[in-house]
């Protein structure tokens, strides 16, 4: 790589990074890209360079927000887990990080309220990530032996949503039910609980 | 009532409708007053008269917006449902809104991930709407037999605000999984369910 492109890198990631904080703690519609620019260090011209509009800036922002929410939450392949065991340690890590004080819920989620437009260039963006968590529940699911592991991939995905609208709405961190209710749907399937 | 008092109630009436059909279309943070006032068809001085704040019309708006979504998911006292059936109603009333062209969603949920700021005024409002929910599925749970109410409660109020993030994410009419995975958490409690 040359200097020249690692400088247009590095503007391009701070950029990112001042929408990830700004988007996450004040709002999307809430922000406007002169505050972004400013944060970040970076003219507005060069902002405009590597996002042409506010929306190409959303675009951008999403897959990074939603990829640090995951992050963490997806156990490592080589946990050691269960494939039950891997899905209840889904809603348990979930339940953990809602006791971080910057919690802010699922980004996915926050995003999708803010911008009611389903044309929008980040609703795609936005259904492949749900439809990312909705799949890896199924192939675990599976593995686990569910009875029917694609409605209980849906309903899983559901209450992992469910659980995010609930800790944002009250602003508090996610009651231990979260946890159960997931161990309540993969019992109704037949799936072997871990302890 | 007198005739001055109409007026200005027929004004405040006006401006929550345009602000109804605003928020929900466009979103709290897209919908500037101006066009609120420009849409009521009242001035902007007459409008700041009742609501002094961007904020105070907000806090006016999200019980009324409320109100009316619940409406029809409810059932009324008078419906010859058992407890379980009312639980239930809620679930099959929730996935028959969803097909309707203007669906929208949880304007709680809505409003809340658009206003990340806990210390709005329209928290506290969002709050008791969810508690409100909440308490009719632990009184119907309660009436129903159920093992653990309260927890039932929390489950049912988690997987009805999933189900309302899962289709607004995606722009689609809610699965038959929403009314399954109640049913499902209803049994696990030694609910007996209607057919």
């Amino acid at each position: 790589m040359t200097t020249e492109a690692q400088a247009l890198d590095g503007v391009r990631e701070r950029v990112l990074e001042a929408a990830c904080e700004l988007f996450a703690n004040r709002g999307i519609n809430s922000t406007g890209v002169d505050l972004v620019s400013e944060v970040a260090g970076v003219s507005k011209r060069s902002l405009y360079q590597r996002f042409p509009s506010k929306d190409h800036l959303i675009a951008a922002y999403l897959p990074r927000a939603t990829d640090r929410f995951l992050d963490g939450l997806v156990p490592a392949e080589d946990s050691g887990l269960s494939a039950a065991g891997r899905i209840l340690e889904v809603f348990a890590a979930t339940q953990r990080k809602s006791h971080q004080p910057d919690f802010r819920g699922c980004p996915v989620l926050n995003a999708t309220a803010e911008i009611p437009d389903v044309g929008h260039p980040m609703r795609g963006i936005a259904v492949s990530y749900k439809d990312r968590l909705q799949g890896y529940f199924r192939a675990q699911a599976e593995a686990a032996g569910a009875a029917d592991p694609e409605l209980l991939a849906e309903q899983l995905a559901m209450v992992f949503d469910g659980a995010m609208s609930y800790g944002s709405v009250r602003d508090q961190p996610l009651p231990d039910s979260v946890h159960a209710t997931a161990r309540t749907l993969l019992a109704a399937q037949g799936v072997e609980l871990p302890q």
